[in-house]
């Protein structure tokens, strides 16, 4: 479908959105009126601009309380509505949004807002403009598209159709499906915006929490699909308030937000085949008229981590933790700077090339998954960046892309192992280290990533659509210098876990590698023979751990004897510590007993707490 | 009263907070148990600091989920109770909050949560221990401090009272006179928190946007006159979940807090005063056996404004600006680097002394007052900091103080001044300056201060409590880079108007001086046959003023040709422009027609456009 966004969604001036619009390969435009007040260039010169960048300008957008009025008013809302067409003539804009009236209607009847609606139609016509009607959440008598229809089907104007705004339809809990019931060429555009679940007044929760596709939690590829059976064939457009996005760069958030849309598309095409209805393959339209949605290569969930990778000028102090942790140096790339250790199925990277007064950072993790190309192939067709990895005879070829904390991710192919526990091949481009032992260390848990605020939600978008994770839970924890908030996101499965982190403003939070072993004492005592002392644990924690969970002073001294943290859910326990940072680094080694299959929330604080006062050098 | 506040409230360590909270003057403080936990200090430890530092320790909290459960919960929940008692016995502290049951409660009966909190009572009795029972704002069963007071009443037990908190109360809509129903001696804790207006989720908005007294919305001096009637004699004690606070510096967090404790007394002191009660004076309790509640020196509402301070190594530009605007030069200072120019009332300052490197910012507002010694007394009573300013014999000695965004604050003693337009006495510290002819230009209209997100609060808090500014709006502008909020303050009476600007992150938004004149169309042909080019004004810009008001095409001739800005009130115009930024400052020239009495806020983000064109060098 042609993919349109809202000016207002970016950063920047209007002259920056469409160049950036442009270059993510954005179809079409809807412009936002204030972003043409303020901006100054003719409406002839936007028009040149976008004609030369291959843009269409699908919308102007909003012309607000018009309907509903009394006489007087509604003759100077057409005067008005004039000033405006002259505006969208000069722009070359076809189509109007038309809000629902919020200020001034005191009229509630839909046979007036009609016979209104139908005067605007005429006088739109007379410019060769079609109005789109639309439904607001809070509007002051329509606020439900059914009644937006309704209206528009009495005002019975070839000019006058509707425009549906996923946002005002799915933030009232009203059912999408009655879309179907719409006639396709009536629905004259479609803003497309997803929300997290919050709790407050629609109108603040609309202008400045919206989210793209994907990024809340709407099944808006549902919507879509309601959209496509009703027989619209019109622009596909995002509307996303969003502060954040205001604010950051607008070229990585027109590509962000392009991502959403074509993650959309696949997905509500794939709806539509479960449906048995005959989705469109390839961007080609099927016989019956529907809109075309274009489908890319199918997802391909990660069955584990391949590696995790570690970055820095030098990377000896992460080798020092690793050793007392009990993995095994592996050897050194034939080729590059760049060091293996293992144990079990946790194989950590060490990587000191081109890494000039880095300190030591996660650098990059690779994935397992069961067909590369596939999964490569849909990276690509959601326009991911690519990692450059140099490659020489004989050596492995990686698909890596930059995830937006530029983290960079590989997917790499499993399906030359058969047995579980087999090493990936790109290992056997390691040599002179030693066997790999396996110890009590059997995998990588899971990785704790941290981002800026501003790269978040691109970051859970970029989880979800390219590795199909999943995002089940939230949290935020207090630390000495603010609250953190964490997205966890997971396969199914359970194999991979992520923990995408932000940190408060101008506080750099660290980063950590969760290791998965079978018995954290063991693990944890041999490393303190070996010379690790771990992140200290209050005594105050253990008189908490007695007081919320009852355990017995055995259990409580063997806890304390080794700084292990605990938790209890309703189905395990999850027993872990952590060593302290080489870097930006540290590591985390995890037990999880019977069925526990959370996070110690409980817990953060606590580490927080304890880095802060490593940091600080105070006891 | 004894001024408490909740650990919860500051960022940092738990000893952090405590040096902090003494520093700031607090006599005591809450406990905040994670806070305790996640610390390596033994509680004996802990205790013993807060000695030192002559605190207090009021509380323990918060006890979660006890009562309202099934019997065996019942044993569970009073092993739990006997933990933490043992864990207080060791601070040293003699009251615990129990929060009305979130998660575990399955019983609803009045009786059965009474008895069960019976069976608490006994056990923190024996460990010398009151239990403060507080309704949960979205407890399962208890929501509303009348239903927690009639549980402790059934409970009936010595060592049972209720714990009042302001926000649980405030945010549910309850009418807080019923607190003069209980008695006194039965309120064994009062927690204190504002609120802004925000329509959403209780929880989410207490645990992340509670506000100190006078910076929200509520009359939290109205409540506490209903504490002291209630004969209540405890803590006042401030408990503020806000994101912002956990991560701003801790010491200026606790002096922030510390003057919304003062400013509170003081309303609440006045508030019982005009109500006809014995308000204590100085400290004094009253006969009564009341609460005393300290009186500060009253507040001297600012008659306008003095001068507005620049200050820069190099002010010559400004100078130039002050001569396109008509201003006239007054004078050098006899014995500093600082330049006098003025017009009518508008009065600036231009200081180079101990300005190295600095570009042109605004760096002090002088305030006329009635009586400078009074407002003194008023600004030091809230402890604010005190401005160094050198006089020599013959100067006058003006009060100064430093608001949170570093700018100076200076109370100019206006008795001496009887007529309107008489320049104040320190004017005449300057020399070798022309007559100020008045101009166009008759005074300051507003000035506009940026500062960071992190001091926002804090500032509205001093401009209430120091010089007694109201808050009438708060409103927000898009912009390229995106949102910038602002909070007018001002006097009843409109002579004094402060906008406080938050940018968003990590971008700087202009301070600016806005002129008030008699004919802005004279100003700007002058300004400009002086070679000033304001801010560039969008041809879109005029289009949408005659879309939006219907102006004629020679008003809008009029506009254009000056590159004047309009808006229009249902009481009168407003017209204005603004010159390029000299360093961070800029001056606006305005005219207001009629009673408009607002701010043309939908002009902001075309200036904000036009500023970053200038600034980027792109027309």
């Amino acid at each position: 479908m042609h993919r349109s966004i809202a000016t207002v969604c970016l950063s920047g001036s209007l002259e920056d959105k469409l160049y950036a619009c442009a270059d993510a390969g954005f179809d079409g435009v809807e412009i936002f009126e204030p972003d043409l007040v303020v901006n100054d260039r003719s409406p002839e010169e936007i028009r040149a601009l976008a004609d030369r960048l291959g843009l269409s300008l699908d919308l102007y957008q909003p012309f607000r309380d018009f309907e509903g009025v009394t006489p007087d008013l509604l003759e100077e809302n057409l005067r008005r509505a004039r000033e405006r067409f002259t505006t969208m003539r000069r722009l070359g804009i076809g189509t109007v949004l038309v809000c629902s009236n919020v200020g001034t209607a005191t009229v509630g009847s839909d046979q007036v807002a009609a016979e209104q609606l139908r005067r605007l139609g005429d006088l739109a016509a007379s410019f060769g403009i079609r109005v789109a009607y639309e439904a607001l959440a809070w509007g002051r008598y329509v606020d439900d598209y059914r009644r937006s229809w309704r209206i528009a089907q009495l005002a019975d104007h070839e000019a006058v159709g509707v425009c549906l705004d996923s946002f005002h339809i799915l933030s009232r809990g009203h059912d999408p499906a009655g879309i179907e019931d719409i006639p396709g060429e009536k629905i004259l555009f479609v803003q497309l915006a997803d929300a997290p679940d919050l709790s407050m007044d629609v109108l603040s929760w609309s202008r400045h929490h919206r989210l793209f596709p994907g990024e809340g939690v709407w099944d808006l590829g549902r919507f879509v699909t309601h959209l496509v059976r009703a027989g619209y064939t019109g622009p596909l457009s995002l509307e996303v308030f969003n502060d954040v996005f205001r604010q950051t760069d607008t070229v990585r958030t027109a590509e962000h937000a392009l991502r959403s849309l074509v993650w959309l598309e696949d997905r509500a095409a794939r709806l539509l085949a479960d449906d048995g209805g005959a989705a469109a393959h390839g961007g080609a339209a099927d016989g019956g008229g529907r809109a075309s949605l274009h489908r890319i290569a199918d997802v391909d969930v990660p069955s584990g981590y391949d590696y995790v990778e570690i970055k820095a000028e030098d990377t000896s102090g992460v080798e020092v933790l690793l050793d007392q942790l009990g993995l095994t140096f592996r050897g050194q790339h034939r080729t590059k700077p760049v060091r293996l250790w293992s144990s079990g199925d946790a194989r950590i990277v060490l990587n000191e090339q081109h890494a000039r007064d880095l300190d030591p950072h996660l650098a990059g993790i690779g994935f397992g998954v069961a067909d590369a190309s596939v999964a490569g192939d849909r990276a690509r067709a959601l326009a991911v960046r690519a990692a450059p990895r140099r490659t020489q005879d004989g050596e492995q070829d990686l698909a890596g892309f930059v995830a937006p904390s530029g983290l960079e991710v590989f997917l790499n192919d499993r399906r030359d192992r058969t047995q579980d526990g087999e090493e990936p091949a790109w290992a056997t481009e390691f040599d002179r280290g030693r066997t790999g032992g396996a110890g009590e260390i059997t995998g990588i848990d899971h990785v704790n990533v941290s981002h800026g605020w501003d790269a978040h939600d691109e970051a859970v978008l970029f989880y979800t659509s390219v590795l199909g994770l999943e995002k089940p839970t939230a949290t935020e924890a207090a630390g000495p210098q603010g609250l953190v908030r964490s997205q966890v996101m997971r396969t199914p499965s359970g194999a991979v876990r992520l923990s995408l982190n932000v940190a408060p403003v101008g506080v750099s939070h660290p980063e950590h590698i969760a290791l998965a072993c079978t018995d954290v004492v063991a693990v944890a005592r041999r490393a303190r023979e070996r010379g690790l002392r771990p992140v200290p644990v209050p005594d105050n924690y253990y008189d908490d751990l007695r007081a919320r969970f009852g355990l017995d002073e055995a259990t409580l001294t063997l806890l304390r004897e080794h700084q292990l943290m605990f938790d209890r859910s309703a189905t395990g326990e999850f027993w872990h510590f952590y060593t302290p940072r080489v870097g930006r680094v540290c590591f985390e080694v995890v037990q999880r007993v019977g069925g526990y299959d959370v996070y110690a929330g409980d817990n953060t604080p606590v580490l927080l707490a304890a880095q802060d006062r490593l940091d600080r050098g105070t006891r």
